[in-house]
């Protein structure tokens, strides 16, 4: 087993990072890093300067705090020589993400830019249904309740924290692993509440058909459904990934590996270290950064929790 | 001589594109596509698929027009064969200049993103000089007259056309040129008319200690200065990069090669071409989207040209 110091102990730490570690064959949490936070049983530091420097034999840091403080922490870690595990997106801008980038490959370490929503279990079956077909059109379906899932996180609404396009990141880290080739944002609507930094509804249009709505405000039932089209063939993926249907009928497919998004992202980062590898794809925030570039934004009502 | 034909003959294209290409040894300016525009004395066309299709002795293509549309053209250029120059910036999206770099390099010809403030006189002097100290901060000023330089064009504060973020990247066009190393932004504001889409004056703050000033209601003498601080030393590029100073002082030096932004851009066209490359750089590009996504924005007076 290798160490792995967890850093940023927040709700995504607790719900998902932690129980992926303690059952990962792979890695041993050895330490956290919080100013808050903290997990039983586990060494627990409030600066990661002072944890690099106390724990050499820690080999590997993942990172769970939000973009905007974590390029700090990344640089810092990488620095000091440790392999990195960064939680999606990756940074608050992709030119931290590019120096981060370089950095590992200077230091001989691996950096793992992380989309868990990647690590769903039908994204992988759905991209190899598709390598061989012509995409004729595809449309995201993302409508969740900010409320359930991010309650009084008003930093989501702040610049760097990307509004209703965080959750939209996870469809589009699906979107690009399963397209057979590439699309760009040709157009974007974005409605941003008139107290608010970040847009809280989205509506994107790609080259080729691809289109995509993100919303924030569905109470009830949560819809993460990503709908591709090859001519009269129809791939539909479900519950995030979860479940797959082709031309209406349920997929089933053994899956290889760990169950759960975040135990495959570590088994995967346990990969990666071992082959000296680095995986740094920024192809999602890059369509999020193109969006805020060419998106229109229309002022709607204002929000509150 | 080679044939070129140049896209979109609107003002950049009469002021810049034509007497550079006019000047160039290079080049014969062979047609031009354009809905509206013509240039006396060259074969105009109004479609680019045609034009591509009639005139196959026409190897080259730059492209004048504004980014929303320039995407097809350059497509279309570049599935037809031909080596494509782009005007800055390089497109509307990042994710664009991907597919074409990749479609550059699949049918084996030159892409050519070009930046022509890189070329202004006293750059290559500047990243030189810079090249082995150890930069401590630097700050651009540039400030501009949007009525002078835009009369009426106002695409420019529409989605997609950056506002003041488009003179902006000229700057940071030059200062990702000449600094030893990369830095990424750390916050901006981003000032935009209430009746606008796009900032009309921004503030960046970068990593290092790098800060940028950009305003599009200067009126009487334009500003275009960058000044990097070298510990007690200082380099001071001005007028664009046209003229240098070193801790206060003229610094003189001979150009090599043609005199003017846009004749040394086709003089590099013309190399790149020779020598079956591309030059894709989307270095500026990526800080301007950052700041769309990580600026915080503030509405400001009504702007009218």
């Amino acid at each position: 087993m290798s160490k792995i110091a967890l850093v940023g102990i927040g709700k995504i730490a607790v719900d998902q990072h932690v129980p992926a570690i303690a059952g990962a064959p792979e890695w041993e949490l050895a330490a956290t890093v919080s100013r808050r936070g903290t997990v039983e049983g586990v060494e627990a530091w409030t600066g990661i300067d002072e944890m690099l420097a106390a724990r050499p034999d820690i080999g590997a840091v993942s990172l769970a705090l939000p973009p905007v403080p974590r390029f700090a922490y990344a640089e810092a870690a990488l620095r000091a020589g440790r392999h990195v595990m960064l939680e999606k997106p990756p940074g608050a801008t992709l030119a931290e993400c590019h120096v981060l980038a370089a950095l590992a490959a200077k230091m001989g370490v691996t950096l793992f830019a992380s989309w868990h929503s990647r690590e769903a279990a039908m994204v992988a079956p759905a991209k190899a249904w598709l390598a061989d077909r012509q995409v004729t059109g595809a449309h995201i379906t993302w409508r969740e309740d900010v409320r359930h899932w991010h309650p009084g996180q008003d930093w989501v609404f702040e610049p760097g924290g990307m509004g209703v396009l965080d959750p939209g990141i996870n469809a589009l880290s699906i979107l690009t692993e399963i397209l057979p080739a590439p699309v760009h944002l040709q157009s974007a609507l974005l409605e941003v509440p008139a107290n608010r930094q970040a847009p809280i509804a989205a509506d994107l249009a790609f080259s080729g058909g691809v289109t995509a709505e993100f919303n924030w405000l569905q109470t009830g039932p949560q819809t993460w459904d990503i709908q591709v089209h090859c001519g009269d063939d129809r791939l539909t993926l479900r519950e995030g990934g979860a479940r797959m249907e082709i031309n209406g009928h349920d997929h089933d497919e053994a899956v290889v590996g760990p169950t759960g998004e975040y135990p495959r992202l570590y088994e995967r980062f346990a990969r990666l270290v071992a082959a000296g590898e680095s995986d740094v794809d920024l192809a999602p925030l890059v369509h999020v950064a193109d969006a805020m570039m060419l998106g229109a934004r229309k002022n709607v009502e204002a929000f509150e929790f």
